[in-house]
Order: C-alpha cells, then structure tokens, then sequence
C-alpha cells in the first residue's frame, strides 16, 4: 500500500545552530518541501541581518535539498522602517509572551505595550505567531492564553493571529471563534498525555512546552487534525536537544520528530479511516492560511515497517528504536 | 533560636535492601526515634520469616541508634492463622491496589476480592494502610480513589486506614468524614507542585508517587499539617535511588527527604507560626493515631544555617546543595 502527498509543509520548526543545524535541517529537507524556522536563537533574530545571514546558514546546510525556509522574526517593538524593511522576507513574527502571567487582564497588560507594533503588523498584512501560555500553573497556561488571544483577535480583526503547538481542547474550540486566527499542531500533541510524560516512569524525551495535557484534550486535537480542520495546520515543533540535555540532567523541553513526522502522521490518519485528510493537514491548509505556493516535492510512503534509529548524531527521536509501519518510498 | 522535639517519628519510610538499607537507615534513625517501614521489596515481605529476617536486617543497619522500626507486611490474601503469627509483630499491612482501575465502581469491585482479609484484619485489629490511587490520569489518580476509601471505611468501620502519602484538597476533606480514617502526608508535597517537576525545566528528583498537584492542594496539605490535623500524621515517604536511576533514565519515583525532613519541617512550620504544632505532627498524633509509645529520644535544632550535601553516598537529597535555615544541633 501506497501513499502520495504534495508538497508537505512544517509550519513549526526549530533548526538551531551551527552543528545541530547542519545534523538536523536535511533531515526535514529530504522529506518537507518547506517549514516556518523558530527564530529563538542566542541571541535571538531580530533585525534582518541577523535574519539573512541565518536563512543563507539554512540553505547551506539543507545542502541541495529542494526546502523553503519561510523566516520568523523575534518580537519587540519594531519601527515602521524597520518592518518596511524586512516585512517581504518573513512569513511572519513569533511573540514569546514573558510579560503574560496567570492573571490574563495583567497578561494583556503586558500585551499592550507591544500594540503599537501589532497596528503596524496589521496595516502591513505581517502574520503574529504566538507562543500562548500564561507563567500559570503548567495545566492551565495555554487555557489562561485564551483570554488574551481574544483580546488580541477582536483588537486587530486584520492580523493574521497564528497559535503555535495548540494542546487543549479550549484552543481547538477557540479556533471557530475569529476569522483571523489559525493554529499548528504538533505531532506529539496528536498521540501522547501528560501520562506519557509522567505517568508511568518519567520521560525526559516527552517533556515538551506546552506540556501533554489531558485524554479530552488529546482527543479533541486528534479529531481536528484528523478531519483536516481548514484553520489547523501541521506544525511539529521539532526540537532537537543533544542526549545529555535530555537524560542526564533531564531538563530541556522539546520532542525531535522531523525525520518520522511524514510516516507516523500517514499511519495514524491511515488507522482513523482519515488518510484522505492528510494533504490537506501537511499542505494545502498552510498553502491557503498563509498564501504559500505548492512546490512540486511530492513525497510517497509504502506500508513497509521502518527501524527508527536510536539517535540521529547526538539527538534521540520520539520512537528511538521503536517500528513505524509506513517508510518513505521515494520524493521527488 | 532553638528547638527541641520528642520522640519525632516518620510513618512511611523506604528502606529498601542491602548496600543501600546500610547507607540510609542510619540517616532516618540519627534524628528519628522510629518510623513505618515498607515492605515493597524485591520479593515483596508477605510472611513472617521473611519480615522477620529484614527486621533484624534494619537493627543492624541502623547500627546503635535507639530507632524503632515498625513492620509491615505487603498485603495479599492471608489466613486467619499467618494474621494471628504475625500480627503482634506488625503495625499494618499495606495495600498497594494495583487492580483498581480509574472507574472507581471497578475499583471496589476488585478491593472486594481482598475483603475477607480485610474482615480479619478488622476483627484482629491490624491497620490497613494503602497507596490510594488508582489506573486513571496521572493528576486524578488519587481523587478517583477517595470513593474506594469511602466504600472501605463504610464497610469495615472498626478497621484503621490510613491514606498514605495524601497530596489532594479532596484527601483532606475526606479526613473528617470517618472515625476509623487517618493519613500520611511527606514532606515534599507541602512545599511542592507539579510545577516543581515540570512547570521548569524537568527535575526527577522531585518525580515523585503520587506526583504533586496543585497549588490549591499544597495549601490544603500544609493547613492541616500546620495546625497539626489530629489524623494526618508525618510520613515522609523518603525513598532514595541510585544517582543513575534518577538523573540518566529520569525514571525512578521518590524523594529523598529522611536526613533533611526536621531541619526543613522545622523552619515551614516557623515561618508560618506554627512551631508549637510541629511536636504533634511529627511525634503525638503519631503515638494517638498508633497507640505508639514515647521514646525518649530528644531531637534539638539550632537556627543555624546547614549546607545539604550534593549526595549522601550515591543518592541525591531534596535541596542536594542547598542551604537549610536549620540544623541539628543534638540528639539525646
């Protein structure tokens, strides 16, 4: 059994730096025909200097690979010259709320300092993508978010509002609530619970940001996924870590599932009698949500069990050494 | 400042077996007069030669400490003539219900298998102590058993209970509701929440069973614990892993609290005025709820800065590295 999808899209992704970067941005470029590249460097990427030289960075390192990087910049307050500068080189501009807290009126509070630039983002048509969590309780920092992202979407009906990795059933219900707001959904968020995490034994290579939450809320972002919700799209927020970051002292968060994305995605949309879904939810929802053009990458996976390897240089994947039952037959 | 507490006990306390029962049996009875020992060792202590053999075990562990060690046995169904051997030599039987299941009706029906011993037990007067949680997601696991403790204390109401290791608002509630009802409460769960082990960075050496909760059930813990609720009793529930067990798999439960639990018990309950409760937390409703006798052991602590160590022999303390407010300035 076989199956083709055009022109996948990663609309989540985090390529650091350096070796990491050159170990892990081919292993999304073999198999996506483009991703949206987190720009939480150290320092951060927030003028376009620092921006193109990453984007050449990328493109050496996908090394021949047929792969759009579609930029993000880091937000601050930026200057009209400044985002007429740099606003046709990016797909948009990643808010990490610090200022938010568990109060949401304090969190939109914070929020307002950034409005001037959020007017000018939205008369300039420059798409915000937001990591939306309170500082609240670990449980309810995406729904404590909620508050402010109404806030944000009524505010400014015209800009593109983009919740990053959604992982409550709050968040997929949100989603209908405003025109302007979309969302990405990861991988890992489809498939585990915080049981996964801290269920059974701990497990430092399912510690993630946002946490796995509960089986409703699971269950509700499977069921959007699964039936293609047009304003959900795929975003694995694959983030590799070096093994010893993950083990030995067991503190980063982030899930490495670039390179099984493609195959545990088929597989699951195959087992839910969904599989007609599945180019909508890697492609075509991101094509019309954020105007991309369709590349002529098409992927093709066979029903033909793949031996996940225990790590990829120096990071450890979801499923290390684990069967998947869909391999990648062939891109072209 | 100084203070001085008799006879402080610990009522759920993991000694585990061999090299290790030798490295920490000395560090629980230096400042404890006693504590519940429990019998999950591998084979799980379910007969009276087996109890027997690791009771002598632990006397020579503790090594000339005045520390007693009250024994229980890993339950199972047992006959009337192994209760009638034992029971003299045992301050209960503990309970692990590894066939409760997050349906709770479930959960009973499968304790009733266990009910012609706990009817023995009942007339025999030996405590049951359990580990009250079942099957279900992570952070209910302990709120779904409460109507498996109802059920329980309902049906057997001369058999003493005691609700090991509480971490719930809903555990404390249940406190009140049944005479023949007691509990446990460590000492991490009066200072923590899953925030603490994930909220952050990911940090295993406070992954503990059951895992903390919320903030609201700190509060309700560390209340009843500051006012010196007559049925919650401490137990710390210390339980030490090897340094790789923790640290590079990230796997094992527990917390390492025994050589630390007075100085940082101590300064919690003086920094919330309590400190004339502390005595009947640690020590008399220990010797009420029991019907223990006083030892003369007298545990004196100095205000008086005490650097925890990174490690005692191959386990890593809670506050490994750490300054606590108090130290041990005698023990007579």
């Amino acid at each position: 059994m076989k199956h083709t999808i055009y022109s996948p899209f990663d609309m989540h992704i985090h390529f650091r730096q350096e070796e990491m970067l050159r170990l892990i941005a081919p292993l999304s470029a073999k198999t996506f025909a483009g991703g949206v590249i987190m720009p939480n460097l150290i320092p951060p990427i927030d003028n376009a200097e620092h921006l193109l030289q990453y984007q050449s960075e990328i493109y050496e390192a996908v090394n021949g690979y047929d792969f759009t990087p579609f930029m993000t910049l880091f937000f601050r307050s930026y200057s009209e010259r400044e985002l007429l500068e740099i606003k046709d080189k990016i797909i948009g501009i990643k808010l990490y709320p610090a200022g938010a807290t568990t109060n949401s009126d304090a969190g939109v509070k914070e929020m307002s300092k950034a409005e001037g630039t959020f007017a000018l983002m939205e008369e300039m048509g420059i798409r915000l993508l937001v990591h939306g969590e309170t500082h609240g309780f670990v449980m309810d920092r995406e729904k404590e978010f909620i508050s402010i992202y109404d806030y944000l979407a009524k505010k400014f009906p015209r800009l593109h509002i983009v919740m990053e990795h959604i992982t409550t059933k709050e968040a997929v219900d949100f989603l209908d609530r405003y025109e302007n707001v979309t969302a990405t959904v990861t991988l890992q968020h489809l498939l585990i619970t915080l049981d996964d995490v801290i269920g059974g034994y701990m497990n430092p290579h399912l510690f993630c940001k946002p946490i796995a939450k509960r089986y409703e809320d699971r269950e509700a972002l499977l069921e959007a996924a699964l039936k293609a919700h047009p304003k959900l799209c795929f975003g694995s927020d694959s983030a590799p870590h070096p093994i010893h970051k993950k083990e030995c002292c067991g503190c980063a968060a982030g899930v490495f599932t670039a390179p099984i994305a493609l195959q545990v995605l088929t597989d699951l949309f195959e087992k839910n009698n969904s599989l007609e879904n599945l180019q909508n939810f890697v492609s075509d929802n991101a094509i019309k949500n954020y105007s991309l053009t369709k590349s002529n990458k098409n992927v093709t996976l066979v029903k033909e069990p793949f031996k996940v390897p225990s790590q990829y240089g120096n990071v450890v994947p979801m499923y290390a050494d684990g069967e998947l039952n869909w391999s990648i037959l062939s891109v072209q």
